[in-house]
């Protein structure tokens, strides 16, 4: 049987209702051996944890100015961000940071150092920035970009930046660049 | 209604098969906008990403010794371990890597610096483990150690470890030790 196709896709909330091995419907409760309540199916008996995730992207510089791509998804439709994305299964960081550059810039870059990690708990995110050179001027934005577009140093729209980790990041790339020892950041934005 | 409790519990596969929002079979397709297959449901349309996982430890210091704990649960039960483990909703990796610290070894610190970051893609994994100082020589393992013991750096039992993100953070460790500078490593394990 093939199931009709829904008319509209969205992704699933974090709140669990059914057991995903076995469709039964969850019950929150403190498993033996843990110290936190959690989704629990005790038809099957599946702990269905729930957990952080993480936000990778680049820093592209193309000699003195700076790669950003204007969204063209919510949240944050038509403001400018660092091109980042969710990681996905089976890759690394940095390959996940060099995907989500691609995708929506389709930019040219060759990767640097890891530069920022930063904490967003209040969306349960990790969000980790790697340095990058932009190797060929040619762009090619995606479905997620109106626009990717290089900004002089001067012109970066601060007022019209997509995240606290994106004008952060920025910041931190401005201070690194004037003390001329770029190092790996930590930080909490709360 | 209350459900009977199950017999056994375990952490849900990360194959899915129902759909945790509404109870009904889940597709695998590429949904609009995507570029790659997901899980997703029909019947309401949600679609249920699967992402990579965050590990949070730390490398614990007392005067020169190492702080390590014996697992007493699977995977590597009954070898040694850095403090870590997965991090939870709603905090910092910094705070989880001292939540951790506390529920394996019950060991009083002060956090350092982050020191390595860590891809693990076979197991879709980032471990991040920071640098701590232990400040009680009083320790109080939680049921997840079988023992938790503090190690001369010559005495590091190498062949006993349980993961290579602790070997690798460890040896790290040595070497930035032996330069007198710290630094934050991003390296992946393939």
């Amino acid at each position: 049987m093939t199931l009709p196709s829904a008319l509209h896709y969205f992704p699933a909330p974090t709140t669990q209702a059914f057991c995903s091995q076995c469709g039964n419907p969850l019950t929150r409760l403190v498993p033996p051996d843990d110290n936190r309540e959690r989704d629990v199916c005790n038809h099957c008996g599946a702990v269905h944890y729930r957990n952080p995730l993480i936000v990778v992207g680049t820093v592209p510089v193309w000699n003195d100015q700076i790669l950003l791509c204007r969204r063209a998804i919510e949240p944050r439709y038509d403001t400018w961000t660092l091109p980042a994305g969710f990681m996905e299964l089976s890759e690394t960081t940095s390959q996940g940071a060099m995907r989500e550059t691609d995708e929506e810039a389709g930019a040219d870059i060759t990767l640097g150092r890891l530069f920022t990690v930063l904490d967003v708990p209040r969306v349960n995110q990790v969000h980790m920035y790697f340095l990058a050179t932009v190797t060929s001027e040619r762009l090619d934005p995606g479905p997620e970009s109106l626009e990717a577009k290089f900004f002089k140093l001067d012109d970066i729209p601060w007022d019209e930046l997509s995240f606290r980790t994106v004008s952060h990041t920025l910041k931190l790339y401005l201070q690194d660049r004037t003390s001329g020892v770029f190092t790996t950041h930590y930080h909490s934005i709360e």
